[in-house]
């Protein structure tokens, strides 16, 4: 049995078990029970396709007073109609059964196959299973139940000290980067103990998944069940209701780190990636600006293909900026660089760059690319990964 | 040495010639002389860093009476700075100078290469023996000599009688599919002996570019050097000015024709590409809406690992038109199809979708992949073809 060290967060409980949600020997259903009195906020893809259960998380976080989270890995309950949100519904109910709560106080998320029904009989089995074995110790099993194509789980971990009270913000996430939708989904819920009132929240989950899953790209695919929870069970410390405050500050500070280390864990872990890039834009006119010419360059299959074979190729670069849609840009006022070698000064080759430098910087697992628009002053930065062999294996598999 | 059997188009004479380019034994020199008093049109890349040619092209074609077009295999000038537009003049000079015409009237065109320098002296050197040897026989040699990573050479031929008199339309490109700004660029050449005036020849090729070009995608990515150039040399046939007469209809539908057979040939060539997908979406309440959609399947890498892999994985289609930002979209409206097999139902599972008869479509080197959105009534379509492991190890060979 696997002995799971990772710390708890108050308010918090666990179960882990195996569904039998498809064939494998695994847990593949999570419960996660919320105390009275804690803080949810959720945000969900921007697919239209999304998937019944995120059509009915979004219903039921609008209801607010959230107590408990089910997550199954295997079937990811999306392109499946009125049945689908009819099965969602039935598991929210089961939940709702078996912790003596209303069927509204449930979300539910799924991540696997498209296009299959749930098998709501095996759920409905194992919710009870599941009630039973709730414990505040289980993050790392979490971890593991909700993973799919995943190599490995993401789990990311911080503390910050708060008015003498040490405050903890535990997050796990799913997804080998929003890029295989057959077996998809980047899932992520983090916890913390902290007491946050719901606004501040709401607030403050759209600024961390802005700094970190909104920051990452495999291949530019979007999943029909993405969804991030953050989970403030107030157990501990004082209550942060003022954003300004030094407190929050430092809270808010740890809960972005958390999200960011597991929105990098989903890169490291994209399929087939040997890569792990940094793309940073400064010199904008604008953060969204920033931000296009970045991707521009983060999701082009040729300039990915160059990470892969470790190929310092610079012209990509170049036509990743000009493809970006800057409108009025000066190509001759970029300037590029592979880390700290300069590679294009002034739109053009620079004139110390040598080959073997940049082919040092590209050999490397990490590293960063840099590009200046030399513009304004807004910097951006994502995170992105290779274009190999690999991925094509991968995602040209036949579904088994 | 090759023989040329393709028919020639009054008024315009070609010469290709070895330059030395690269250290390769074949043509890479192609000069193209235009008679007095035609019209010359020409629609150029997006990208922002356009090369140097580009940006001269679109100087010169400002300037009108375009006389002669020179283009370049195995260096695309891009990048390159000041000394790039010197370079690109100086061939113009080179050219106007031998066919005692002024620079003004010659448009530059280089593919190749990003980033290095014009080996200006021989193109210099070798301007005058292409000028001697001219003639009106020459397009195959001329489709061959702007080849670079092309497996074959991309020729369309039509014939439409006007006025008791035959009009043809004659037109070559190159690329593999803006997918490889290494040795990249998408080129055409289209020339008729018909009459149409300058601003009809605008729009003429605004709209036969628009049906074909336009509706192409590899990878998404779009080269530094991409332009096409439609001539109407006017020896033959009456004067066609009138967009609504019959006599310019029917030009204009083989003039169509010639682009849409030359931008296929592209996706047919695309790197590493073994199926040619014809991506059609109707129900839409917009034309670009229904691109959009059209795009979002035929540049999802998901999607292209599908079809490489003969895998009708409908989830992938659902998630593609689900992330395509289509407003306000009803999913239990959409229905798609492959070729006439109905997989996608009120936007889940077909009832009587049976995978062996979307494996059989699949299956074959040419299909259509069908999304009615069920909103509106416009309809476009797209060509696309998959993502192989060819394209991959292409695209991450060191440049050499």
């Amino acid at each position: 049995m696997l002995q799971d060290h990772l710390p708890q967060v108050p308010g918090i409980r666990l179960a882990s078990v195996a569904a039998g949600m498809k064939n494998w020997q695994r847990d593949d259903l999570l419960l996660i029970e919320i105390n009275e009195g804690a803080s949810v906020s959720a945000t969900f893809t921007q697919n239209a396709f999304c998937a019944a259960p995120v059509v009915v998380a979004k219903e039921h976080i609008g209801s607010g007073d959230i107590r408990a989270l089910l997550v199954n890995a295997g079937n990811a309950n999306a392109a499946t109609g009125a049945r689908g949100i009819s099965d969602a519904r039935a598991c929210c109910a089961a939940v709702a059964t078996a912790l003596n709560i209303r069927a509204e106080q449930v979300l539910p998320f799924s991540t696997g196959v498209i296009g299959e029904h749930l098998p709501l009989q095996k759920i409905l089995e194992a919710v009870p299973v599941a009630a039973d074995q709730l414990e505040g110790a289980g993050w790392d099993k979490a971890a593991r139940a909700i993973m799919t194509t995943d190599t490995r789980p993401k789990i990311a971990f911080r503390t910050v000290d708060i008015a003498g009270e040490q405050i903890r913000i535990q997050g796990i996430a799913k997804g080998a980067g929003m890029i295989k939708p057959n077996m998809a989904t980047m899932l992520a819920y983090v916890a913390t103990d902290a007491r946050i009132p719901q606004p501040l929240l709401d607030q403050l989950i759209g600024e961390a998944v802005g700094e970190s899953f909104n920051r990452i790209s495999i291949d530019g695919d979007t999943s029909t069940n993405d969804a991030c929870v953050l989970i403030a069970s107030g157990t501990t410390g004082p209550l942060l209701s003022d954003a300004n405050s030094a407190d929050y500050q430092r809270l808010k500070a740890a809960v972005v780190e958390v999200h960011i280390e597991l929105a990098q864990a989903i890169v490291r872990d994209g399929e087939g990636a040997s890569k792990f890039v940094t793309v940073q834009v400064r010199g904008a006119n604008s953060s969204e600006e920033a931000l296009k010419v970045a991707f521009a360059i983060g999701e082009s299959p040729l300039v990915k293909t160059a990470l892969y074979a470790s190929d310092p190729n610079w012209g990509r670069l170049v036509m990743a900026v000009g493809k970006a849609g800057v409108e009025g840009l000066d190509t001759s006022r970029v300037n590029i660089y592979l880390d700290q070698v300069q590679v294009v000064a002034s739109g053009g080759l620079a004139a110390g760059y040598r080959e073997e430098d940049g082919q040092q910087v590209f050999s490397k697992p990490e590293f960063t690319i840099t590009v200046d628009l030399g513009r304004g002053d807004f910097s951006e930065h994502i995170w992105t990964c290779d274009f190999s062999h690999e991925y094509v294996t991968i995602n040209a598999e036949y579904r088994t």
